[in-house]
């Protein structure tokens, strides 16, 4: 078994999950991103902004090089939505978005197959040597689900 | 790369979403069943079927054994939430999904890493000639990413 396609496997789950929720966010107007999900819960541009931040880091979670607007972290991923969420533009976002993805497109092309079952910056050599299923390509997989879990939110408005 | 590792990876991604949603299910009261996900949409009840009888086709679709309770196939996977949803008690609804998360557990356990790797039923043998990365663990991979979807939604209530 080699492992590109593991590999391959793996980045086809993500990039269908990544495009699902582009095309998503492509199609809605400015008035639509501040819906929420549901009564009192977080607003769609919560989400834009809270998936925009978790991707802009995994670059250096993986160890692939730094992170990506690690500014966003403490508005979209350390706190719930609120007032701090409006200091960013549609547009802003919208222009974040697309230089995280595309840029951990070129990063995730770029890397060696086996390079994905090292492990990632997030643990110690010790702790990899006893579970080396905790590598960057458990990572990827995790964000995968991270961004389905939220892709089932925003289906509902 | 053993292909041992990646199976393994992809089984602690199932397992760790298929507990996840089991311990929400296991919390809930009778009453709570009846909530919808947000205004207007699925309630909890439908998605405790819908999980259920999708799982208890995915022996089927992998090649691994007939299809568990495909009756509910209709009601809750092929039709929205309605009223023949309410003809299963959650009593029947908890023991199906035990059921058939047990056995696919035994299943899954059971089964070669190299086997993950071979085509599943939903596809030609000249489509997975065209293309490996549709094998089983590739549904395995997407099954995981539909719990999660659902779970977003689930944790809404």
């Amino acid at each position: 078994m080699e492992p590109q396609l593991f590999v391959k496997m793996a980045l086809q789950g993500w990039n269908t999950q990544v495009a699902r929720a582009e095309k998503y966010f492509d199609a809605l107007t400015e008035a639509d991103f501040q819906q929420q999900v549901a009564p009192g819960k977080n607003r769609i541009v919560y989400l834009y902004g809270h998936l925009t931040s978790y991707h802009g880091l995994l670059s250096e979670t993986l160890g692939l090089g730094e992170a990506k607007y690690p500014e966003l972290a403490p508005v979209f991923l350390r706190s719930p939505d609120g007032p701090a969420v409006d200091e960013y533009t549609i547009a802003q976002l919208k222009q974040y978005w697309a230089e995280v993805h595309t840029r951990l497109t070129e990063l995730f092309n770029a890397l060696p197959a086996e390079d994905w079952f090292k492990r990632h910056n997030a643990m110690t050599d010790e702790d990899f040597a006893n579970d080396p299923t905790r590598n960057r390509l458990s990572v990827l997989l995790s964000r995968t689900n991270h961004i389905a879990y939220h892709f089932g939110q925003l289906v509902l408005v």
